[in-house]
């Protein structure tokens, strides 16, 4: 699919602030690795494409292996990014860009390239005169602040997202009579593509009963039963992301009272974070809020992951709203609130929303029912 | 879902032979990362998961954050994992056990650990009289021949690849009708799942013509259109991956002579592949039957992609069957067979299959129709 080139203005202003970042710690020039940072800021998207941007006095060489160069030649932003084919080897050819600029500080974000090719190209560049500065986050640190262009697209995957969960409700138990954990997640799928989405952002968990106590259950192909069922999905659309957890019960089963009463605690203490979500919070405060009320209730056990994290080209980027992080809320960031808890051997629930982080409050971008289901 | 423990003296099989490399290359010990190399050798698949693999002594330990501890239980092979789970730091950990065996030289496999990890592991160790070895390939090394548990799954998930094919030839143009790239990519994962698989292996390329000349195309949401119809798929059976390439004609079109010429040019090269693979044979010698073939026919320009690569855990693994590459086959290494003939703005065609290497031929695991489909 032809990507949506974006907000000119918006794209332009993310080179602008990349140059002036890599002036201020003195770089030359500055190697990206990671596709979704390619993507921020050349608009081309070659998942595990093994692409190279360099990007050097404010120009930016696009390297890509022959496969992707009919799709980077269509997707880039115009007239702004120099694609290159690379032959055998991405380094070699980087390594003829870089000789027309002299002696060079190469910044390069080691979080997103393997120790072999660091430790290869880091001799390479010796032998050049040439000094690789390690680095990290330059561009997640960009992107923890979204742009307009950006939140169009976020809050469209989310709306989609919306409509398909409420449909499915709407629907009621029928929606997911005969389906086992796997068929549904397709089920679900196929509507998210129905209604705009390019597909799901992520392998969704469908977690009916026991396997809902798993944060991350790997969904099964057994059909689903009675009881309770995990839902946490999303759909890509732009490449942004939505993510979204909601569990519902399905009929009668042996401890729906006690899961009514969890389900209960689980939503009140989301509905704590959410209130007290806006700029200037410290990410882990917000996560000790909504935790402190689950371990008054005694489930401290039962609840042991983060409350949230950022949201955008991925599933899981900064900040990450935890304990032991530290990082305050923004205006613009885009964070999930996803308190939970966890029976081991009898069932979890976990409620998700995303939100925009603004001034005074923030936005769930979701208007999804949280009160309890029954189908 | 919990995943099938396999053939027990495969598993044994494959740590005694680690040990073994291990001995010989003078480490006392392995830090293994990548998720399919640690689900090889203990039966847990935690993608993306983080987890870290220590082999030291013959032993086992399964480092796993609390997030994946109950499905490491579950899927562990029995008796022979000590599963940790580790608290902030996986590498803080590590070191914890490694303190148990005094002064050591500790191998990593440097393609599997980014760099910024790297560089504080090798710190961290140096300070404890430990050194970090740099190493890679070992377990990929192992997993190139496929034991019997393995060719088992990926029999079997090519059967259910080639079933799905041939059922949706069976129900003719109107399997097709209507279908966008993506859902018809989806209406062929739930296929893939109502057979038996866990899902796709990869996102599927469903190219309609001018994106069939992408070799890496990402699906669109346009409605598929009468003319070429090339799909690249899969799907995943006990984590191992089947790989296949058809491309059909949909109803008459305009370049329809043409691109008869290029399938059949396209299918000889693949049969004259295929009749040359074997135990002994170069993978770039094999690339080089076909490719000399396609050259002759003028196309030399066309077709610049490797003829195959192996399969099994990954979509791409080793032996690769290219120019370039050094390996010879051997029995019981699983390779796909995949030349293609691509014109850029107009279409591509691509036929690929899996094969399993044997002595004195190999055996294609699938039987799906290669002569020309039109619908």
């Amino acid at each position: 699919m032809i990507l949506d080139s974006g907000n000119k203005s918006d794209d332009e202003n993310r080179i602008e602030r990349l140059s002036a970042i890599i002036k201020e710690k003195s770089f030359d020039s500055l190697i990206v690795l990671k596709d979704e940072n390619i993507f921020y800021l050349t608009g081309f998207h070659g998942k595990d494409s093994g692409s190279l941007l360099l990007v050097t006095s404010g120009k930016l060489y696009l390297l890509v292996n022959f496969i992707y160069l009919e799709q980077a030649k269509r997707s880039v932003y115009p007239g702004k990014v120099n694609i290159v084919e690379y032959g055998k080897n991405k380094y070699i050819k980087l390594l003829e860009i870089l000789e027309g600029y002299g002696p060079a500080r190469v910044g390069i974000e080691t979080k997103s390239i393997n120790a072999s090719d660091y430790l290869s190209l880091k001799d390479l560049l010796k032998k050049r005169s040439k000094k690789l500065k390690e680095t990290d986050g330059i561009i997640e640190g960009m992107r923890v602040i979204k742009d307009k262009t950006e939140i169009t697209n976020i809050r469209k995957a989310c709306k989609i997202t919306d409509g398909v969960f409420s449909g499915m409700i709407e629907s009621g138990f029928d929606f997911f009579k005969g389906e086992s954990e796997i068929s549904l997640a397709l089920k679900m799928e196929k509507r998210l593509i129905e209604e705009g989405a390019e597909g799901r952002s992520f392998d969704m968990i469908i977690a009916n009963n026991e396997g809902s106590s798993m944060p991350h259950y790997i969904s099964s192909r057994n059909n689903i039963k009675n009881g309770l069922l995990l839902m946490d999905f999303g759909c890509k659309y732009n490449n942004y992301i939505s993510d979204i957890t909601r569990t519902i019960f399905l009929k009668k089963f042996k401890n729906l009272d006690k899961f009514k009463k969890i389900y209960d605690i689980v939503l009140q203490a989301q509905k704590l974070a959410l209130e007290n979500c806006k700029e200037g919070v410290a990410g882990k405060d917000l996560d000790n809020i909504a935790r402190r009320f689950i371990n008054k209730k005694g489930f401290e056990e039962n609840y042991r992951h983060g409350l949230g994290h950022g949201v955008g080209l991925e599933v899981h980027e900064d900040p990450i709203a935890s304990k032991g992080q530290d990082n305050v809320l923004k205006e613009n960031m885009v964070i999930t609130i996803e308190p939970g808890i966890y029976i081991e051997g009898s069932g979890g629930i976990r409620i998700e929303d995303m939100v925009l982080i603004k001034k005074n409050c923030c936005e769930v971008l979701y208007s999804s029912l949280k009160d309890l289901i029954i189908l």
